[in-house]
């Protein structure tokens, strides 16, 4: 019978058991339960509810717990229902009444939001660790392929040439947001609970700020029926996971059309591609597909947790038991893809030439040719459309702006001088875009400074 | 080196292949893929493309490694990616060339879309089977009780009184409509891809009715490309999943509500309680609020696979492994919670005196007395306003409807007499609501026989 | 004051007022609600329980109200809450007595479900009007370039040649489903729950089959507490939107990646193109872009529905009054999607030299050289390997597969004879895929026979 | 013909021109879009990019085109597309050339990034001084109930009795961390994008700084491309609101358990009720499920902007038009419903008498009874075991705790003693839960004031 089974006289049979348990997801943070439980009886050795003796052979029960565990030893009873009891269950077998004591002041609801919200630190604090590996390999490609000339789009249309640099970097930007979304979430979990009890707190004089300060946690709940129910530190978390999954599936989708045949902008690396099972020629970019395809399963992760949530009354309802195993699935997918981007982005070769080729392709000299016209003083709409009539000629001449004769160029417009040529090369284009945040190459410059600094900043908060 | 690596010159390393491996997954599909390959093999050896004596090799094979999976026995390694390499690779290793050759005119891409086809067609059976069940604990439950008032509901605000095995029943519709979508689910699954090869078919004289045929499949698809990436059939299975669920919270939400103390209304049986680690006098119910908070993983689900499916170019790309494992969580999710609420309803104890009693607040008889001013003559809006004032004067001077006197009614309109003491009581107002699909005692005597007869009907469906 | 004031002392103030009507959303349904009051009043005349001129009245009332709203001349009034009491209270100031019986045996509950399924009866039609009138301008275009010949891709690299009207028909298919799940909408909505009343039936003597056979419902529904509180036929409206969508988005990535540059495969209509304010030389595919886009809406409009269903008690609730805008916006999202892909596709010129030259890249024969290897007795998976060797030898030296020489081929292989040439030529290894539905020309022939015949059965099903 | 039309030869039609409109949505916009185009126009004079004199004649028509605007007297044209080129269009036709110079340098791709912050700081302000604003209302409502008893509920079940006041104020602190989230959002918003062009930057030079500090910003975007393309501020907010509806459901939830006849804890105010349109008694929370019911738009709000998102390259793409419907729409529905249980909860009367008869049932006392036990040396864990068994022997009895004689407990075990009796109030219950954020009394004085002095730093923040 459970350890909670006075009042009952019948109990679940196997698979309500199984049905019920939350072991298979919670044994995870046996790391985080033990901790919790070493620190409760410290406490309440300290505030006298317990005797240190009870408290020292507690502590030392767990230890020994802990070992078993980690060795892979503990034996496992789904009958256990959770982690608390599992991990109870074995101390009090071991220490005997000393162990009964060990929940003294205490209800499983405040214990495993303690657990869970020691578990998600230590989650965000991985995934800002591997957030910050796959920055640095973005920073150091743009900075190995400085110089380096590649169409930009807009609508996948040839925009305007942009620095490959640029390009990187704008998903090191992205990738900069996602850590102060984990150091939210992070944030959100720093808050201990313990002590809230069942709902209401206890006629214990617990000292929760000795458990938050032993736990690591940054400041303590305000009030026990939210300490209970609250499991916004989990949203948090899962929606950070998220958008960066979001973030990588964008840059997946790149990497997957440059790998093609129609791109050729890059080549992954064998180690990030694999084969066909009929088609001997094939060499997938399947990494990037699957890291795309995990999107779903993590913004999933998020909608589950939004719908568990909605219309609960407090406080502690078992709904909640459904906390977990999205939020550490969103986690360790991110890392994950974290991971397996970091190599991706290092090892692949870029193709500078075929970037430069398609750079010349599609008028991406248009919008230097209207800004040419209009510092001449006409009104920059007019320009526009000057030029958009001068593509429409090249169009069906079949040619670039760059093989139309001067002539052309006057008869569309009498501003137009010889010195329109230079304005056509890319190279020029590219260094003229000189604001702030632009593509030209000293403003990248600037850029990668700047991210050097952010990396150094990041690097401190992992928590 | 994996068989598909004659170009490559580095293979993936360890995190890749673990990242990129679908085998903990897929290899729930051993059957089907056993089943798939049985066929196909089978039938290139009718159509002459191998040999008849290396067909039999390959099933006998087959059946060997398909034992051996039954028994927990095989070695399964994550090297091998997925179910498919798997089974091929030790089939080869134990029969040699014939193992080798079971793979023509077959792709991994049409060949894990056989798979989960079969699949998904088999957790669909399933889950129309415990539907079924579910529905057939319902009507025990209604016909159990037949006769028992209780409040009927809007806004959570007593409205008119029902009885309790028309409140039952409604619930047995809803799961009605969710054999209806589980059965689409099965339809749309039961479609053989299996021929189409990588994406464009094959050279080979293929028979793809014999396979279709062979492994029970109702058609085949009609377009390659289509059938190696379309999902919509998981995608109906998920969406199945999560209506269903939904229905299911609204259940669980009434069982919450009824074992309350301030309702009252049920008794769940000890089997489908738990109690608390600190108060001892709790009894929860904590499968009722597991399956509600249940819920949202499987909307999650839906969520997942739609966002995966977003945007993807034909024809079969990796996100697409991404398929699996949200629509097995999905099926499996809802079978248990099935199973579980079929045993909670068939155990739980119904208080018919709390119901009672329950139904005698709340001026339950206005709108019958309403009525009976229309019936009289009164244009219904203007009853509706008379009793809407005698429910004003009954909260005024804390007293119910039938604690009025007639002087009370008469003041209120000249149309009342002494027959409207018999409007007021609780049973005749139940009885008096006699249209189809109402709750009197006889239309819900109706409404048990298209029960039956609506369960015989899907008895047949399981497939 | 309200038309059921009659027990409260206080209104509503403006705000509330504001927040809680439905009216700018339902006054969409007027048609709906106009021609269910005038079934319901028939029949309560035809049951005697009011009079024939009271029907009469109220039937004619309605449609002066009705041919009012038509015209836009109807003041709307946000105080009226809602379609049904913005009505009903204008018949009754019109026609006095006779309009307030029309609420007789009726409640806004059963009457906001019976005008929701109409009206979404109404939008599934349209929607499978647009469905197929898009489905006949894929197999247009399809039979208008049948025989061009363009890669056929998985993980968007080049892996096997195929026709374009099999890629075009690959969409057909999607679509055709999409029919199937609008079709299973329209009937799930084709119930009638009129009569019963606001969650029990009522004690009128109703005649629900008259007013479903005037109203054209196929049936009606078995349980009233069912009845006022289900919606899912909205949630599968959704559903099919949702699916559909995300087919749209996979052919409009294509579109989109069509359009650009590197692939050059197809020129949009300038009707279907939009410019840039800034890059005068810009032709975006802007709408292919805008329908990928919205498929996140109507997804959105899905999991909205879902969220505020879930863990609803019995019967009817207000959070129900959230079914109606996101059902509306996913049916008129996608109806404008299906008309504005309808004309797109229509109006796009198709490049076929393009699509040839990118075809002849990527080893498009490597799987028939195996093949050829296979037939010729070596096992499939020996002959994958000496093909991807010949393939990293092509790639070593910059060449194409029909670029080697004959004496490369057997130095991989004894069994390569002079024969492989012609396994090398694009048209040939298309026209070779003979299986069903496979690309090979014939196989595409009988394919667009197929379509012809199941559009010709849909069409039949617009309701 | 539109401002981008050079190059086409042929204009959209009149169904795409409205499909591709976004001027409905982002009308809403104009303020911000001409604030922006103020500060643009300033700065280009500052640098000497226009003259002076344009710049002026652009703010001033731009003043007169607001106040147009705001008068309701604008003519909006649904071929200007969006309000960018509505109110450009005008400027030109107004001041000639000088309206035409004013896109110099900029884009509509950072011109709409920087219109969208601006509108979502603004949105974040007004929903944040909303947030503070109910808050306050919670505090004030338990500080007016400060003493009253309640029961305190695990699964819907009695647990411990705890103050009404505790209770009000668990909601405090969850919408205080809503205000966090909307301050995050707020801030990721607060950066300007306006420089940043198409993509790329701009060959002007262009004084980013200058036009930031105009508009208020705290910041600039680092990277063109990503400055464009980024939509993370939208999901911020969409993210905050779904989660404040979230909790706001979970209140909405308990307000309408309150309301019902079982509970009956509460009477909302007549302003927050409505009626039936056949129930003349009906008094329905309708608002508190409005609320509810709309967390579910909200949900679907975030999802929506997920998945348009997901998967998008670089840079600007059509489908980002699809951001600001969402965003708006979530942050008006947060705004109305946080403004509607403002006043619901201001007006709601509390029943004390009714949650003090509650607080009687359950054997609430059972906690402290094992406390008891436990604090004269027994383990916890056996006390719970004993104190179960009480309760069994009550509840076959049908008697409570405090009818059991002295016998009856010195049965169950020998360390009770008369002092027992004591234990068994429920006022010295609450009055010993002394835990830092317990509910006994003085810890839930302690929390009142943290709760106004968070109040008082918040209302700082309201941008």
């Amino acid at each position: 019978m459970a350890l909670w089974s006075g009042r009952f006289e019948q109990g679940v049979d196997a698979f309500t058991q199984r049905f019920g348990a939350s072991l298979p997801i919670d044994k995870a943070m046996y790391k985080q339960d033990i901790a919790g439980s070493r620190a409760h009886a410290n406490m309440l050795a300290a505030q006298g509810v317990i005797a240190t003796d009870d408290a020292a052979a507690i502590g030392k029960g767990l230890e020994k717990i802990e070992r078993s565990i980690d060795a892979g030893e503990f034996a496992f009873d789904i009958n256990d229902e959770d982690i608390h009891m599992a991990v109870e269950k074995v101390l009090t077998a071991d220490i005997g009444d000393a162990g009964a004591r060990l929940h003294t002041g205490r209800s499983r609801n405040d214990q495993v939001a303690t657990d869970a919200r020691l578990f998600a630190k230590e989650l965000c604090s991985e995934l800002m660790a591997h957030n910050v590996s796959l920055r640095r390999a973005l920073v150091a490609k743009a900075e190995e392929h400085f110089g380096t000339v590649m169409p930009g789009y807009t609508h996948m249309q040839h925009a305007q040439p942009v620095l490959f640099s640029h390009h990187m970097l704008a998903y090191f930007w992205m990738l900069t947001r996602d850590h102060v979304r984990l150091k939210a979430a992070f944030d959100a979990a720093d808050v201990s609970p313990l002590g809230s009890a069942a709902l209401a707190g206890t006629t214990y004089p617990l000292d929760r700020a000795m458990t938050a300060a032993e736990l690591g946690f940054a400041g303590m709940t305000e009030n026990s029926l939210d300490a209970v129910s609250d499991r916004d530190f989990l949203l948090d978390l899962d929606y950070a996971c998220a958008v960066s999954m979001m973030h990588l599936s964008r840059l997946c989708e790149e990497i997957i059309l440059w790998s093609s045949s129609e791109f050729g902008f890059i080549t992954l690396s064998d180690k990030y591609s694999t084969g066909s099972s009929i088609m001997p020629q094939k060499k997938n970019p399947d990494f990037a597909e699957l890291i795309r395809g995990k999107t779903g399963r993590v913004v999933g992760d998020l909608v589950g947790l939004l719908v568990t949530m909605k219309a609960l009354p407090l406080a502690y309802n078992k709904d909640l038991q459904e906390d977990k195993g999205g939020a550490i699935d969103a986690a360790h997918t991110l890392a994950d893809c974290l991971v397996c981007m970091d190599g991706m982005i290092e090892t692949m070769r870029v193709n500078e030439g075929a970037m430069l080729e398609q750079a010349k392709k599609g008028f991406l000299a248009a919008t230097d040719v209207a800004d040419y016209l209009a510092k001449k003083g006409m009104p920059f709409r007019a320009a526009h459309e000057v030029v958009g009539n001068l593509v429409l000629l090249c169009e069906k001449r079949g040619c670039d702006l760059d093989d139309l004769a001067l002539d052309d160029f006057k008869a569309a417009s009498e501003l137009f001088d010889d010195d329109i040529v230079s304005e056509l090369d890319l190279e020029s284009i590219v260094e003229a875009r000189t604001t702030y945040g632009g593509t030209g190459h000293e403003a990248v410059r600037v850029q990668l400074e700047r991210a050097h600094g952010v990396l150094e900043r990041d690097e401190q908060l992992h928590g």
